[in-house]
């Protein structure tokens, strides 16, 4: 796929002592390597600092208004400017900088919106260090939603080149796992799911895998009995909506490879059942994107990396499978919308 | 490893109607592959048969004697003789049969004992099938432990070539897991581990990493109190023990290939948390070990596939690798055993 877009991506900074700035500093300079334009929502002279410190050589260029990032693309790497209110020391989070981190994500949503960009790509964020800012969500994915609207059901799926994974439930205790877990969750993440692997990852036709819930998906009882009565009529409702579904099935025989031939995405009852096989398979490249909202969303499948950042150590892989994976999804739901306003 | 061993593996028929026989038959044919020798307990009409259903070619032999199992293994596939009580049908268990299939376990474990096989293979059994005849066990597993006296825990290890893994709790409903784990079952199955790992698999300080229970392993407390109540304590009793051991570690990042190079074996607090990760990188080649038994014992860690029995198209895989790998850590156990009394 090269990029048709006309629109950049907007990349948040993240926590400003972490990671996020120096991976995008690695993703612009392997800019031949099939990266999508985007910009960084940043304050240029703390990128040229972090810049300094990791001892990178390139150019950066602040931008004035987000449709310049597109021609500065190949010269430099085009910085919206952003203000932080204290220096960033890598490793060690301000509360300081809290509301401007926050802030930073506002305005890319504001920015997909208004049509200046494609699609959001986010760093990861240090909720500890954004709590006295206010910030009272459990973590991006919850607070893209809020700014998204009442009616939005966001829905978590992990995708790397293996494997395409959604979790019903996330992060709770395993415990409380059990009593969670709802036919009308499952249905109401199937659909969601389903509907955006047809419009923002081109599956006409996308086939669901459900995981059961206990070993061996139960075994006909004897191991449990959510599978039978929570998740089995789940499939059947989903089933009933023309989607092609299968399950529960036991998750123990579903990652091998063969397997994952058979689907397309892989619904797993909890956190654990499908982030292990999805990094098990591929530690580096995994995105996670929000399906559900207005906008397309992705953002790498890690932390901020705080023991890494200033050393330029942190690998840029994830993120950069994240501005590619933002930047076809946004293509392609064009592409929908276009398709829909011809016909 | 070349084999050294004087002495035959006894490998157990299983389910009659199952595979079992066609996957001995497979690995015989083998021979020359590095399949260490081994005898089949079953009835040589029985195994003449199925080879013809499935259009194999080989030479059996009954042999009348453990002992004599070696100097045939060469040139035909020993056959120690076994009467089972109907004719099987391939595909379809007869509970007629389930007292000779109880019984050609029970033969095997004596000939272990009675140094006669270096070690026991056990080709899966249907446990439905055995119900009828007064099998009250939940699995093979439980029923070795059984026949070798009240003071033994067997511990279930999956070994592939890629992982070890351990699961602390097995086959009960995930909702039972949280209050089924215990500090002290942790504690106790981290040790039978390291001390198999040390006799049986040549590893002189076993570095054991132990999952946490809930997602980013309890995250501090806000995703679950069991990894700082009962994990942590089990891995510092351990440590006490002066064992090489860490956790609770977050289970979505242990088993990539970086990760799994700094341990030997992973204990895992559920089923799928650890079966899901070893399947899904070596879906045909993992071993089921029965540590903590006074004798060695593995088998495929795979059922008895009746949809393919009587096609010949199972895979012999697993059993060849359990037959290598109980060759292997009968020759450790024996040289270890041999150094103790030298020493």
């Amino acid at each position: 796929m090269t990029w048709t877009t006309s629109r950049p991506l907007a990349v948040t900074p993240g926590e400003a002592a972490g990671i996020g700035v120096e991976l995008a500093i690695a993703a612009w300079t392997r800019r031949n390597q099939r990266i999508p334009p985007f910009l960084l929502i940043d304050d240029p002279a703390r990128v040229r600092r972090r810049a300094d410190i990791i001892g990178a050589v390139l150019p950066i260029e602040a931008i004035d208004h987000p449709s310049k990032a597109l021609a500065v693309f190949d010269r430099a790497l085009p910085v919206l400017p952003h203000d932080f209110a204290a220096e960033d020391v890598p490793g060690a989070p301000d509360p300081a900088n809290g509301p401007a981190t926050i802030h930073a994500i506002e305005r890319a949503v504001n920015m997909v919106r208004d049509g200046q960009a494609s699609a959001i790509v986010t760093n990861p964020i240090q909720k500890e260090a954004l709590y006295q800012a206010g910030f009272a969500h459990p973590g991006h994915t919850e607070f893209l939603a809020a700014l998204s609207g009442p009616a939005v059901t966001p829905v978590m799926l992990l995708a790397s080149p293996e494997l395409r994974v959604v979790p019903v439930t996330i992060h709770i205790p395993l415990a409380e796992v059990p009593r969670h877990l709802t036919t009308e969750a499952i249905v109401t993440t199937g659909r969601i799911t389903a509907a955006a692997l047809i419009r923002d990852f081109g599956i006409a036709q996308p086939r669901l895998a459900v995981a059961g819930l206990n070993p061996h998906a139960g075994e006909g009882g004897a191991l449990g009995h959510e599978d039978a009565e929570i998740i089995a009529p789940a499939v059947a409702a989903l089933r009933a909506d023309g989607l092609d579904v299968r399950g529960p099935l036991p998750a123990d025989t579903m990652f091998h490879a063969e397997a994952r031939r058979t689907y397309d995405v892989a619904l797993g009852m909890y956190h654990d059942q499908v982030l292990v096989p999805i990094k098990t398979l591929d530690f580096w490249r995994g995105v996670n994107v929000t399906l559900g909202l207005p906008f397309v969303r992705t953002s790498p499948d890690h932390g901020t990396a705080l023991a890494l950042a200033g050393t330029g150590k942190a690998r840029p892989d994830s993120l950069i499978a994240a501005l590619r994976l933002a930047a076809e999804m946004a293509e392609r739901r064009a592409a929908t919308a276009n398709a829909e306003i011809r016909g």
